[in-house]
């Protein structure tokens, strides 16, 4: 097949609070995801599918179906020929895995290979789309359109970070960091609560209103379909820009620090806002830390607490009409 | 069996917005697709029929299951024996591809061919519906009672332009692009609004008022009926013209350019009528570009913007009561 | 088992209207079917199942599964022993073909014969309902019970002509043109309005009031049970008579032709009963020239046209609260 | 296991409705059977399950699982081993055969023995309680909560006195004519109209108000259930003169007849009574004969007709309110 | 695995009217079971369970899965091994056999034996649970959310004294009389009114009220749980005494009489209280007899009515709001 | 895979109750399990996770999948290969056993290994969850969404002690005493009070109102996210103490007593607060049995009373709304 071309992540016109949500997880994946909630047509599968464009590199072994870091322990995958010392080490971009809406439990879990059990006569797991996407995006698109049995699959994964298997007797499990990026049209049903509160982002996008803005979003888009090698090669300059802008804030971000004060700031917000439990707390500092990063900065500001309550806090408040979300301004 | 014979597409009584929304499509299958709303008994399925008989030719390989242009990479197909120098090319009319109602997933999608594992000793993709619609028509009557998982798959592979299957550990891909053509009676159901919006284009059709041309609708299907093959070959001329037409617009097609004061009055239409996102106003775009190619002009006018929002819009705009669905004039 | 004798369609008392229906499907098939709607035990599935009786003779091969006229090409359905220049030509009545309210769709389309397959090593098509009812009649009880995905694959096949079964990547067709016979207790259900439209006529049937006519149907049906075999006999010349004057309406039937006044009548006749699109016009061309056919007659005239609109139009019209479906008079 | 004792049908106190048109059927089965509608705890299945005990006797082959007459052409069935001239006629009772309330398809129609098919390499009916019931009576109890599938299937056997099975492409028929009987409770929910109109008779049983009358019964069951064989011993005598006014009245019934006088008092009876088409009159008139048979008489009297009324009309009448189903007196 | 320890019938505290109706069904098992009624945690389960305690023996063969009487006829039961002279005759307690609410059909009644049919060519019924309870005790727990399905299995079992199996072609019939025990909380829902009058008594518990019995509860409870061998020891002298009192009722019971006036009491309290049907009247009697036989007489007495119809009549008065169900003092 | 580190139950912050409940049921696994209640993101599974960490040892037989004690009877077991004489006895922590919301009846008791079947021609019981949890922690998170099936399944093991698994007429038994904990949140629905009654003490969590104790989640959360060994060995000298506690409480236990005036005082409270039945006043017992154990007393107090009085029956009130459970103080 032909290779593809994916519309850059540069060139999309508006939408700053989604592009920079998508960043801060790339810069720290323990932010647990983005929710981004629209209306139909507002770029939000253009942009999770782009993030591919401006993704960082990661090392892995060639052709290693769980992606481990080349010097991981692998004595128990060793079913699948990587542990004779004869491997290839690759680096490639960060994978976005999209989970499509119809996806069954065993496509997301993996499952066990019956077919190499009927000719070899051994069993070997086959990995499913929690292995393919470790170390890098789950995309579900629609997500409240999921079935609600793969919903717990997924969340009971992302909050272990591991993937558990037991079909038959036996059971395998596999290491499933992921970040988690959902889309969806509030139209079509809200998120329940609970699911709402595991993704650590929230943010709304709407059209963009200015005449000049929308003429712009014609004129790329058209250009892209008419020819895509030479449109992304319009834009490699600015996207090579947005990449060494996030490899440079994922180096910096284990410098970062938050000083007391900050950290009351936040409690006190959260109170102040009523929000459930301690999860929002603790992700709003991880999102500030990430914003001070992506900053260039190694220490919190008021500002970046200022901007990650209003990533972090509004899908979390209590009795919002869901209407409302994303409206309220920290 | 004997050779099946098509009511010619020229032959329609009247209807003249549902023709020229197919035709648009024809011109530019990057539309997006028509949806043909109406009443019991207004020849919406034989339109679409028809139009196998005014399509323009492809070129293929004799039996390419994936329909690929003939000089296509075709390494991931060898299995199916169409990389071995001793292709026949040979020039045939674009298909419609029916999906049926009652399909399965399997169906749209292809499967994997179970028989020929067991015979062979090797696994091969069964293409799907999917595979046999790539660059041509996929006809979906009743749209609006297909089962909402097809819908998703249908909407997935029509983004993406590419269809994707995973089946017990092997993954394969092939190119899916095609025009999606749906009919539907309002009364049976409406579409919900994220599917509505996938349509390119959205046509009303009723019943025909005047005496004389009910009378002709008679006297035409009458004639078809006692004699197909003579009704045909009375009707080929103004076929052929048709089909002269639509070459021509197609060949023109690319060299068609709208002005920004062009694409500045579509943002403020879509704007004013208050559509969701951004697809309205890249659609809108194309359809006028299809309009121009068909009318023999390179340059889009302020009619073809009209007529295109005319096309366009109405079943996009938010809060309206379905039943007024088109019957807005822009 | 003993022979079965059938109820004679001539001793049926009353119930002109559902007689004649049935007998302008005979004449011209492209009528598109009657329903008959009515009380309980109004001899609906008798007259149906009656129909055997009075129905014309076809020409087919001895054992052929399609039915396919002698002179066909055959090419097709090799597999079946029917090409090889040994067939035996036999004349015998059209068919009445029952589908069974819990039909699945394998047994009305035919299904791959997989016992053939294990046993042989070839697949071969196993024909269903659809095929045992070519030329014939297919009759449907309790049509309005009939699942919903059965139904859409008799409108396809009824609406094409052909049945077309797709399974494992095998694609397999044969002619399907039948005439749909169906019956109904409005108590128990109404057909939605798309499945009532595609009957070309309905009648709705209701219980003998005239006591010595009751009386008469007493006396038959007590008769009948007695002694089948003495009974029908006894019949036998008014069937006779009744045969002969349907081959004759049958060979009369190419040569009736309609004036263009009549026609206009008929376009006059829809609109103004407000009908959905154009099917109703053309079944009453189609219904006014049969019963010129069964009247000796090669013009049709007012008259054929005024019955043909009170079977054709009253359950097309719009809004009509069902109750008073065949109420209308017009 | 020991021989089981059934309750005497002659044993049952009161309830004088429900035996006489369980009497009835066995004189003439074409009444079409009876529906037995009471509270719970009246003795409606017992009654039933007691019939066997009166039944006549009836010559089968022995071991032939269609029940057919000794001298009936049994060509199609030689795959069980009934057509080789050295069968054994036996006499034996009529069989009341159950029907499950969760009885499936399969079990009620018969299947193909896929059993002996692997083991034999051919296939061969197996055949359900449809068979089983053929000359007999077939008993559902609880009827109002039988599956509708199964009720379809029941029905279509029961107008029919044929049970076709179609599978995989073979077709199979027996003769399958059987004395419907259904019980039920209308607390547990009404039977469709449609389903109440098919059974010729119904009656109605309530608890026996009489204190008397209630000790008798709680004696009988105590003795009954202390020595069953003791117990239908001391009721011989009456069971025995039950059975032999039962094959008298069945000698009797073909000559019974009834003057037109009697036929036209029917039909305006059933005109009066304002019920659905003509299987009400058919029904009357059959159940008046079959009471003169049982009165010794061969000529219907007008007693018979008010009888048969009484019996056959009430669960016939329109817009009655359920609960009143039976107390019309005619 | 160890011993397990059942808590002792004799230690449970209170709830006189439950245990009383437990040990007349163990007295006469055809009054017809017990449905014991009642809040959480009033020992429902741990009372039936008990009642393995102080259940008699019965002579059995070592291992026979059908449980029959040594000198029965077993003739149909060859495959089992059970006929060839060599049995050893075993005396072991009436056994409790508990019903899993989520029980399937095949469970219940029994199946054929794949495993075995395809191992050694033949088939052999496989009993179930049905089999199991013969002349024994089937308990099911929360019997208000049995499913309904198995409801009607377990029902006609009991009424028939029979269980017949009949898969594929192959009938098998076996004795299954048993004691249906069910107890449900009403706070969970109700019994429909058709199985509630199956269950020949009915008794309400509650919760103990005086203090002094709570904590003998209590300190009883914990006392078992501690050490149950112990418990059980220190108990055994009036499990014993029951034991005793049990096996002497049951031998008196046969030669327990009612006169007349007896009868006519019943008759008229159950007219009064305006029950359905008879079976109120039959089984208050037999309760009065087993109470009579657990008294040490051999004639019914006023008492013995009034007890009985206390335990009989409160759960089959119609239009009682079912709250009050047990209320009742008759 | 890399050595998994949990995070500390010592360094929770806040939350005694739960802490102390889950605690009372490690020194007791009769006080029958903890429901912990409580919105999103207050450390609910976090805690019970975390149980792990301070979880006393056991002895078991390495790789026994049944867990039994070494000197247990083991004669039914011994196709596990058990009880040869060379098993090696090894001393490890008890197991927190997560049933995942998902999870299949055969998952949770086991079912019959098939694949071994059909290798070595046998079949064996392979153990489930309940198997795995034995002697252990039974965790269910999400415990009201869970399937009500399985809930009845783990309801009849939890009150037996044993896992009786019964299928194709084979039945295998293995203890399962284990200590259920379960956890919810209220706002995604109640658990049906059946269930809730069978847990013995049930907490309610809430988010922490304290700033400072919130700086201290975000603090000890962030410190082990950045680096798990380090922070578990911070916390590591906490842990100890914590273990040495309970084990020191466990080994105490069962001489701790309470005197009869406790009894009473437990009594009292239960009528006084009118929960249903018995169960809650031999839970009280239990738990304040327990408390004093874990506080280092061998005599139950007026406070122990107290406090296990409000662990254990504010969830167990009749008719309190269900928003106010827990809000009681007793």
């Amino acid at each position: 097949m032909q290779k593809q071309f994916t519309y850059p992540f540069a060139a999309i016109v508006g939408q700053e609070n989604m592009k920079l949500a998508l960043i801060l997880n790339i810069i720290n994946p323990l932010i647990s995801g983005v929710l981004i909630r629209g209306e139909k047509g507002t770029a939000k599968s253009t942009a999770v599918r782009a993030l591919a464009d401006i993704l960082p590199l990661i090392e892995v072994i060639d052709g290693d179906p769980f992606q481990l870091p080349p010097g991981a322990d692998r004595s128990l995958y060793r079913d699948y020929g990587f542990d004779n010392g004869t491997e290839t080490v690759i680096r490639r971009k960060v994978r976005v895995v999209e989970l499509p809406v119809g996806a069954t439990e065993d496509r997301v879990v993996g499952t066990m290979d019956l077919e190499r059990a009927l000719k070899h006569g051994e069993q070997r797991f086959e990995p499913g789309l929690l292995a393919a996407a470790h170390r890098g995006i789950l995309y579900v698109d629609e997500v409240n359109l999921l079935d609600d049995h793969v919903v717990d699959v997924l969340l009971d994964a992302a909050a272990m970070g591991i993937n558990t298997v037991e079909r038959e007797g036996i059971s395998f499990s596999h290491p499933a960091r992921f970040t988690l990026v959902g889309t969806m049209n509030p139209e079509e049903g809200e998120l329940r609560p609970q699911l709402l509160d595991r993704f650590g982002l929230c943010v709304n996008v709407t059209g963009i209103q200015d005449t000049m803005d929308r003429v712009a979003v014609m004129e790329r888009r058209i250009a892209f379909e008419r020819d895509p090698e030479q449109f992304c090669a319009e834009w490699e300059a600015e996207s090579a820009a947005l990449r060494e802008r996030i490899v440079a804030a994922q180096a910096l971000h284990p410098q970062v620090t938050a000083k007391r004060d900050k950290l009351v700031a936040i409690a006190e917000r959260c109170k102040e806002f009523d929000v459930d439990g301690h999860r929002a707390d603790i992700i709003t500092l991880k999102t500030a830390k990430a914003l001070a990063a992506w900053d260039g900065r190694t220490a919190v500001n008021d500002e970046d607490v200022q901007r990650a309550v209003e990533l972090v806090l509004p899908h979390r408040m209590r009795r919002l009409p869901f209407e409302e979300i994303g409206e309220v301004r920290a």
